[in-house]
């Protein structure tokens, strides 16, 4: 649809919905999003149905903005802001957008900045002519959240561009011919690691993912070479489904090599990705390795992030309606739902995920309103992959803690930044607050702290317990004075020296390297302390080495091999994953709606991609399939 | 390989081979062949084992020419190559080209301007310094012919450059990295027309067969548009299989969008497709229709095909090694075997294929030295298609013929110009030859004759026993002065009020349009007469619905309706079909040598090519498949 058609459609929606008199002054394009400036501003804050009335017609997401010639002496508005928002909200920051007439309002409690229903937000806006948006002055300060903020502030000009570009790009008049839908497996599929998938129709590509394999001898990079992705510029879209390397670790690339388009994910998701792709840089440099991209790029992928909410049904291509559900798998992962066409055909792909509550999220959502192919991960997709539920998993984790630290010792637990920390996180923090376990400190090394401050920023993305717990009785268990930051290689050698008990979370997750190595040289010979697995341990690695037993082992010590004998306890506790078991994937599909045709398995080794793909198409009577890397199936 | 490293090597291995002071001049690609310029041009002409080790040393095709400096005046050289031909070769031609320093020699008898062994050639190679190359002067004067090979004189030089761009991007050192194979189906699959494959390696990318779907709506043309084939410049090679419409109909199309490449296929199939190319723009033309493409690409087409014989391995990309094969189907069809890598893998693609001696040609080859994935035809692969063998239905022409020209009827014969008609021509010529059928003058009319011109003019792609028939007996049938070209109107309509029984070949074959209808208009109400069907009829033909007992029909006579009243016999003779039926089919796999891993089926209607694909499954046990259209399997 070309901006002449919207600005037409939008004035005879204006006039049917309307009296008369209002003034459209220009329509632009944001992105996804359809830009409509008006003198008459107020009789759209008093009318949010003439806004649903254009988005319906217009069959776009539509914002109404001010003329600018609306828009009221900066310091003045600021001042009626401030006259107007509660204290209670605590505002942290007031900043002024010129060129969208905007007004972004920080606050600790962005809720009590929007008012019921968002009369608060109305009335400032009536006021000042200023579009209010709200932001969360995050709880625990996130440098990352704060970097990212900050950035995109810097850069807001050169963002508009690349947002009016994409949305032109996205309203293109597609091209004629017969339909169809194509999906390429270029990484991730029969393996974990890598992840990439390409939906082909006749008219757009979409890559959902773009993963490393950080355990792969070479780059680990998904087939990106793959002709029918090149060139890079001919891409609509990039989809994210989370922040694990896994799956956004080589999206930076993208960007070094010729793509300039749209990132769409959650915010999350957004934040934490370049938190985990700025660390697999730093790491790769450590190792003297070259990183296959630099921060510029990731700077490059940040300012190209469209942010969607869960629910938001989004155009992402002439024919390509994205939206993104919930995956409960960690903080702001998502589940893509792809509408191609009018109705020509519907996809999902699942990213990974936890169809079961968990401490921390909502079950994935399989409830969709089409869907025709879905494509699943398969992590533990295998015949014997049934995991203990996550009461179980708590359960032992308050033995053993009980009675480590009944005894005078030390908790030690390697743990990935981002998902399983905050996981053990809650439980520990629940365990103490209920008194079933000791209060000790619990301290945080690696990124854990810094990835803890982003979910603490995002409470709309944890589960409906969580978040009333935060929003209501204003207890948010993360900001618990049990949880300390290891911030100084000092405080950590106090901590590996002081005899009283504790537990330490601390990274790398499978043992190979990161401060956890500090912690286990010192606790490792004494039989008081208890080292604890709570996720996979993949072959090759110490953790794995451990874990089968071994009671001597050699590790790096400041550049000499130093000897370790380990007397500590080795403890296992499965249940804690976040990717859903066996049963849980076999429940996500038997209870779909609605039940998809046809489904293609990934994300899994080889069998277990095949044990899945057998075990649905017996009990469910789909066709299913186990892709190779590099094929390309037709859907439609 | 780069030309310095080629030069180097072949200096390397002709020290080794000749005694001392060979002087090697310039080392160039012609294409596929690596051309080595000498001084000591007798060195080579007398030691063809130099020309062996060398092509085995450089693993690649070598061409030995003299050096410029060495090449006789070019009036002196034509006298001196008179003198040593025998007359009874009948030269009818002799040029020169300065710059390979190549003659060619056009004769009526290339065998005898050969002599035994090369000798005469060598004689003439030693005594004049220019290279000879021998071409034969056709027995029935191809208009065809003729014209493609004045026309590659007249492009001599554009085409040298050409030769040597393809050879240099032959020779380029391949990328590094995983490699893999991929076969992408971008046309007839699950169905008969517009035939494309796309083979993918990491490094290169060859397109087999580019055909149109004539009986399509719109522009029947494989889907071109799919991201993995663009942009076209990025492939490496066409390869066409055989001359038929539906392989080749679209070829030209390529370089109309950037393809700038070559095309391997048999000479035959060269100058059929650009007879039947120019045919499809014609009649598109003639029906007010757009053609796809227009002469120039087809001459385009012409210049940049470089043509193999069955059996000759040649390098077409850096790790692709091409090997025709004769098919069995038409006039210089070809199976195609792909060898990748080195050692990595081997995958045959069948084209149409006739697993069976026919008149015309010999079986199509089944062994290969290695392969893994077989890619082949269905069109007969149906549970019901078994058909007559050939011997039957030459009993059941014979018969008719026998009882309509005996009773001074006509036979009127709908046939495809190229394949059916030739056939057709040989089972008459021989019935009438051995007195089994009365003498009577069989009549070709369409492109018919053009067609046998072609198969007159490259005897060495007929059978064994066509081409001793031919070579050491002297007689081609299709000189046989029973059969007679139809060249103007005038004549059509003296054989239609010609009281006298003959025969009729014109096309077109199912009766849509073509000079068949003048002859079945002029006798369609005589009992006498008889009308035979030899081939397939498409549904909605009128041929079709002829043979389906229609006994009045309304035709298009001059832009008036004209109703016809069919009173003439209608017989239809299966068994001349130029593909394999179903058990051909079972036995070509069932025999063939090494029996492939998979098999991947097209070239069918979609039930046909389940029925094949299971049949074969059951009997043999290797995994097969019938892709749609648009997928990409990953074969290694």
């Amino acid at each position: 649809m070309s901006l002449e058609t919207v600005l037409g459609e939008a004035k005879d929606i204006v006039k049917k919905v309307v009296p008369a008199g209002v003034d459209l002054t220009r329509v632009d394009f944001e992105g996804p999003v359809v830009v409509i400036y008006t003198r008459n501003i107020d009789v759209f804050a008093d009318n949010q149905d003439i806004v649903r009335q254009l988005a319906q017609g217009l069959r776009r997401r539509v914002a109404i903005r001010p003329d600018p010639s609306l828009l009221a002496d900066v310091e003045e508005a600021e001042e009626i802001i401030r006259n107007i928002i509660p204290e209670e909200a605590k505002i942290s920051n007031i900043y002024f957008e010129d060129e969208t007439g905007e007004v972004t309002i920080e606050a600790l409690s962005p809720g009590l900045v929007i008012g019921k229903q968002g009369t608060l937000l109305n009335d400032i806006k009536k006021k000042i002519g200023w579009a209010p948006k709200v932001v969360r002055a995050p709880p625990i300060p996130s440098k990352t959240v704060d970097e990212i903020r900050q950035y995109l502030r810097s850069i807001h000009d050169d963002r508009q561009d690349f947002l009016r570009r994409t949305g032109r790009r996205i309203s293109r008049e597609p091209s004629p011919g017969e339909q169809y839908v194509r999906i390429t497996s270029l990484g991730g599929f029969r393996q974990v690691g890598r992840s990439a998938s390409l939906l082909m129709t006749r008219e757009s590509k979409v890559l959902v993912d773009c993963g490393v394999d950080v355990s792969a001898e070479n780059n680990g990079a998904p087939y990106l070479h793959a002709p029918e992705l090149m060139p890079l510029e001919s891409l609509d879209a990039v989809i994210l489904t989370h922040a694990h390397l896994d799956h956004c670790g080589i999206i930076p690339i993208l960007y070094k090599y010729g793509y300039e388009g749209p990132i769409y994910c959650t915010a999350p998701s957004r934040d934490l990705s370049s938190l985990l792709q700025l660390d697999y840089i730093k790491v790769a440099f450590g190792e003297g390795k070259k990183p296959p991209y630099e921060s510029p790029q990731i700077r490059q992928a940040v300012r190209n992030t469209i942010p969607l909410k869960y629910g938001e049904t989004t155009d992402i291509a002439p024919d390509v309606r994205l939206t993104l559900q919930n995956a409960g798998h960690i903080l702001g992962s998502a589940t893509t739902h792809f509408h191609i066409g009018d109705g020509l055909y519907n996809v999902a792909i699942t990213g990974d995920i936890k169809f079961e509550r968990t401490w921390l999220f909502n079950p994935a959502v399989n409830k969709f309103p089409r869907l025709e192919t879905l494509i699943m991960e398969a992590t533990y997709g295998g015949y014997h992959d049934v995991q203990p539920s996550r009461q179980e998993a708590a359960k032992r984790l308050k033995e053993i803690a009980k009675r480590v630290l009944g005894r005078g010792g030390k908790l030690l637990i390697p743990v990935f930044a981002v998902g399983r920390s905050q996981e053990v996180m809650l439980v520990l923090e629940e365990l103490t607050r209920k008194g079933q376990i000791p209060r000790v400190p619990v301290y945080l090394d690696g990124m854990i702290w810094e990835a803890t401050a982003i979910h603490a920023a995002y409470p709309e993305y944890l589960n409906n317990q969580l978040r009333t717990q935060i929003f209501q009785s204003g207890e948010n268990p993360f900001l618990s004075d049990m949880f300390e930051r290891v911030d100084s290689n000092d405080m950590r050698s106090n901590i590996c020296d002081d005899p009283d008990p504790c537990v330490v979370l601390a990274t790398s997750g499978m043992m190979n390297g990161g401060p956890i190595m500090e912690y286990f040289k010192a606790w490792a010979d004494n039989p008081k302390h208890s080292l604890i697995f709570v996720g996979f341990n993949a072959e090759g690695t110490l953790a794995r080495r451990i874990q089968k037993q071994a009671r001597e082992i050699t590790v790096n010590d400041k550049g000499k091999p130093l000897t370790l004998k380990i007397k500590m306890d080795v403890e296992t506790i499965d249940g804690f994953s976040g990717h859903s078991d066996r049963l849980q994937l076999l429940n996500y599909v038997g209870s779909m709606e609605p039940r998809p045709e046809r489904v293609l398995i990934g994300h899994g080794e080889e069998h277990k991609c095949l044990d899945l793909a057998s075990s649905l198409y017996k009990k469910f009577g789909m066709e299913t399939r186990a892709p190779y890397n590099l094929e390309t199936l037709r859907l439609k």
